[in-house]
């Protein structure tokens, strides 16, 4: 299992790029609470995220999970600024309406998953993982989450 | 295949649900651009919805589908206030990257599906329909999107 040398740095690299970078995580107002070697935890709240029923809305359901797994691949790599990190596909079951804020915990891939995508990655700048979120509302779950996260090394670009 | 009375009144309804129920909505600044018997397509700007990349964001380009297949299943119904309209489920391919403005496309489910949802919905208060959509930049293909959508009739609410 990885382990991260500085989580606290990673932890605001991957907040600085959703601040920063993607206008739509600052408007679900995410914000990455935990990574350590067991996954990563972003949390949204309800009001930025409502739909016309009062509850979460799909689609912030599904974009807090996208984010969650994206950044605790993006931890995988500690080489963002380097790295094209994009989703190629995701599939989510909403299992329960989402009536309070929410957290999508993104579990860490059990073992050999990250090392191989580790060593492809290192290897021929390519390779792609596959990540399992739940969607949490306390200690229900509200909806599960699995996404297929492919990472390209961009040429000419040294990691750093 | 299923025909609108009064497709003006039906884009107007919906477009109000997004604007004034869903704040993401908004904030992705999706337009419902075209409803009639062949389905309904939503449009959204690269602008509000990019990523660090500078292309779109996945969980927009989710979202938008999201909107379009749930627009169109409102469409069916014609009785929206009258209706708990969610998502149960959806899975999305990203073929490749979409660099401007981009529309999703749910197209209208083959025959007998729609019939079939509304006699079990008019029948039971509950049923449930698959639609498909796909993610369009220009004539390309960007991404392509299936969602389950279920329907459950308010207690105690009369459809108008």
């Amino acid at each position: 299992m990885p382990r991260f040398e500085d989580p606290e740095t990673l932890v605001e690299r991957i907040q600085a790029f959703w601040d920063a970078g993607i206008p739509m995580a600052g408007h679900m107002r995410v914000r990455l609470v935990r990574l350590d070697e067991g996954g990563l935890v972003a949390r949204a709240p309800l009001a930025a995220n409502r739909n016309h029923m009062g509850t979460a809305f799909g689609g912030s359901v599904h974009g807090v999970a996208t984010l969650a797994g994206w950044g605790l691949v993006l931890a995988l790599l500690e080489v963002p600024q380097a790295t094209d990190l994009v989703i190629q596909e995701s599939r989510i079951r909403f299992l329960r309406p989402v009536t309070g804020d929410f957290e999508a915990h993104c579990e860490m891939p059990p073992a050999p998953a990250p090392e191989r995508f580790l060593r492809l990655f290192n290897a021929r700048g390519r390779a792609r993982i596959t990540v399992e979120a739940r969607v949490r509302q306390g200690n229900s779950t509200a909806a599960e989450f699995t996404g297929v996260f492919a990472a390209l090394r961009q040429e000419g670009k040294t990691p750093g």
